[in-house]
């Protein structure tokens, strides 16, 4: 019998690049604003300060990080910073939400080979129009029978999924890159995770645990993995 | 027989006051920019005209109007903007995102009666954690079987959400400000919807149409609309 009704993927970072677009921001921030920051600031570690600070208000995603990095800009060059900055910090924000999606390796193989066998649902988190048009040009949607975008990828949201889906916990498998949303929280209901790492990892994803699960080097060895099952 | 099933309502100016909020901010927009823009320059279109521009890529919400006001108040000043007026701009975004709910007259009573003889649910658009926010914190949530935010009120957004609720079109009557988002996209369905008008309108929810649809001065009205079939 097949141990899983279900299979669940997360999508920045499992599916296709994201963090590494972030990271890029990132860095072009602090080249732009270092300029007309005090020596012995920490650009990047203020920006991070400003983004957890944020976090709870804004929410995940390209536009709570402009925000952010126009709030930081402004507020760690102590008013400094010219204009023309501003303008190119919201222009990087709006490449970023245009970017075409990247997929990451053998990402449609396996979404077919793994389709065959198990109905797969699509479960992210983030900006609703990011998220959305991600979704729809990345040409994956039509593997999932369910595509679900959430707020906060906590113990309830997960439930509520598996019960719009209907499936128990105990038949269902979360893939993803974050221990934190994608693993923990469908654990934490008697689910099973796999975790597949992405090479880069957000700060304000990073968690301590010492749960032990399934970790696979790539994606493409999801499907050996379910098979030995 | 009753003539419907479920009752959906939409959120922002139907249930509780939103439009005023962005008015008010539109407002203080033109305040702190226009000293700053050459005579002869209509701030207020200028700031309307760059919403309409990113709404495509930034979406409906409060952090999408910000990151067009910190790119409005830029181009049109020609740099010349303080960036102190940015960072007051960012900081209007942040109190608009956690403004307690103002729940418009009635709408505490109209819920509790006609939820003794229909299921409703909640349908609204925007920012999924600033719409969540407002749900969570509203005291109105246990009224709704089912809380969909939508990215786009398109009938085929709607369409999903009727079967997700499981409802066909003619037993669904939907509740809400906005012609556009609310009425016609639920008419072309095959359902019913029922235009409760706010005092604000945003320009971009302006529509032309020549329909004809119930129209109620308040929410208070719907429990008799409904009782007279």
């Amino acid at each position: 019998m097949k141990p899983f009704d279900v299979i669940g993927f997360d999508a920045d970072d499992t599916l296709w690049h994201s963090e590494d677009s972030f990271h890029h921001g990132e860095q072009r921030f602090v080249e732009l604003v270092s300029p007309f920051v005090a020596e012995g600031v920490d650009v990047k570690a203020a920006l991070t300060a400003v983004e957890r600070k944020n976090l709870h208000t804004f929410g995940y995603g390209v536009k709570a990080f402009g925000l952010s990095a126009v709030e930081a800009a402004v507020s760690i060059s102590d008013g400094r910073v010219p204009t023309a900055v501003i303008g190119q910090l919201v222009e990087m924000v709006r490449a970023q939400l245009t970017e075409p999606v990247r997929l990451l390796a053998h990402v449609p193989e396996v979404l077919a080979a793994v389709g065959r066998h198990y109905r797969l649902v699509l479960i992210t988190k983030g900006d609703l129009i990011h998220q959305t048009f991600k979704v729809e040009t990345s040409g994956l949607e039509h593997h999932f029978e369910h595509v679900e975008i959430l707020l906060e990828k906590h113990p309830e949201a997960y439930q509520r999924v598996l019960q719009r889906v209907g499936v128990a916990p105990e038949r269902f498998c979360m893939v993803g890159n974050s221990v934190r949303s994608d693993v923990l929280p469908v654990m934490a209901l008697g689910g099973t995770a796999v975790h597949v790492p992405y090479p880069l990892l957000w700060e304000l994803e990073h968690v301590d645990h010492d749960e032990h699960f399934a970790e696979l080097a790539s994606l493409a060895d999801l499907p050996a993995w379910l098979a030995a099952g």
